[in-house]
């Protein structure tokens, strides 16, 4: 990592099949991460490889909604810890939320792998080990989730998620904040608050708006999380990539 | 491979990615392949998952191309020899051109990991394997090809070709064919003929032109490529992912 100059154009890009990459030798990441990834950088160089305004605006929003939440939890699969392990860390220490592993290819190794991860990059807690309860409607696999964690959590960040699951979660009522690079995707598509964004991104802008955020209101995050216009971001994220520089 | 129902509304990419993560657990691919691959899977989604109208023109000119050929040759990464095989064999029998392994990323143990897949599939001879000769202006690795196979060839079918390698084999004089679903990355912008397509729907079609167009004379073959028209077919390309189905 250390050997990709960051001035390159294609640092970003570079950086995160490097992640990736690295993830996927660790044991982190299924090799299906790796094809998810390139998807995604398809649509990451659409959008121009940067955060667009209304991407800003739900990452703002979506640091609202995690402070306002009374269990917020951050929702961890094998892209996730490959690409942002420590971000993420920094982000729940912000928004005082729980790290939950879940893993669509779930397996003991690979969920260990990945709670180890975590915790070299400084996280205190991982819950997803023990996986106690179950998202109704899921098969029985990828329904897995901790009964303290994201059975009962208010808000749920899922970054990268399968539609299927993001669609489960929706139906038992959680607030979704989705990051995903395909705005007509399921998963934002059903999220209260989708965020078209790349994670390397996304995730250190969500932690700096907290960080902002965290002396004001109830009052002033509710109306900065009403305020978010969701349809608008993602009609604001197809309109860029159908015109973005290809 | 089996396992898929050929119904099923995505069976193509499941395909295609199944094929690729097949390709890296054998050796053949590398893991950068599962990324390029998985950039080129939204291309196709907003190609529609489908030979546009420009690229079967194409496949047609390629077609008509290397029949008039004195020493096609068809050269095979690991994310070509991982999705179509067989495929590449059965176009080498059509057009009577050579196939020759030539890796981005290039090891023994891949070379031959390639050059046996291929014999499997059916190939008798492939080439690059002693790779004595180089390219003019390429890194060392990256230049290594056979003095009988491409560096002497007329024309050469380079699918999902990396762009340094494609602008150097041009710089060459070679005719250049290339397949790459992103109709401005710069290898379809140097070649001859671009075809914007799926390499697994691209090969086969160009196989099935070849057939259809054996024992067409010289002149109609030349009419053929003549009358194709790359600037046209590279913004009929933009054009359908531009407005296509996100």
């Amino acid at each position: 990592e250390e050997e990709i100059p960051e001035d390159h154009p294609r640092y970003q890009d570079l950086l995160t099949r490097h992640r990736i990459e690295a993830g996927v030798e660790k044991g982190i990441t299924h090799l299906q991460g790796m094809h998810a990834e390139g998807r995604g950088s398809a649509f990451d160089y659409l959008l121009g490889e940067e955060t667009i305004p209304s991407a800003a605006a739900a990452e703002r929003a979506a640091a609202a909604q995690l402070l306002l939440a009374e269990h917020p939890v951050l929702s961890i699969n094998g892209n996730v810890a490959a690409l942002v392990p420590g971000e993420m860390v920094d982000l729940a220490a912000a928004v005082d939320a729980d790290l939950e592993v879940n893993l669509f290819n779930r397996t003991p190794e690979r969920i260990d792998a990945i709670a180890e991860h975590l915790v070299e990059h400084g996280a205190e807690d991982v819950k997803g080990i023990e996986a106690d309860a179950r998202i109704p409607n899921l098969d029985h696999k990828r329904a897995k989730v901790d009964s303290d964690g994201i059975y009962t959590a208010d808000v749920v960040v899922v970054p990268l998620e399968d539609g299927d699951r993001a669609e489960a979660l929706e139906a038992m009522g959680k607030t979704e904040i989705v990051i995903d690079l395909n705005p007509l995707s399921r998963s934002p598509q059903v999220a209260e608050i989708p965020i078209v964004d790349n994670i390397i991104r996304a995730v250190p802008n969500m932690t700096e708006q907290a960080l902002d955020l965290e002396d004001e209101t109830e009052s002033t995050l509710r109306r900065i999380v009403e305020d978010f216009d969701r349809e608008q971001a993602l009609a604001a994220a197809e309109e860029r990539i159908r015109s973005g520089q290809l």
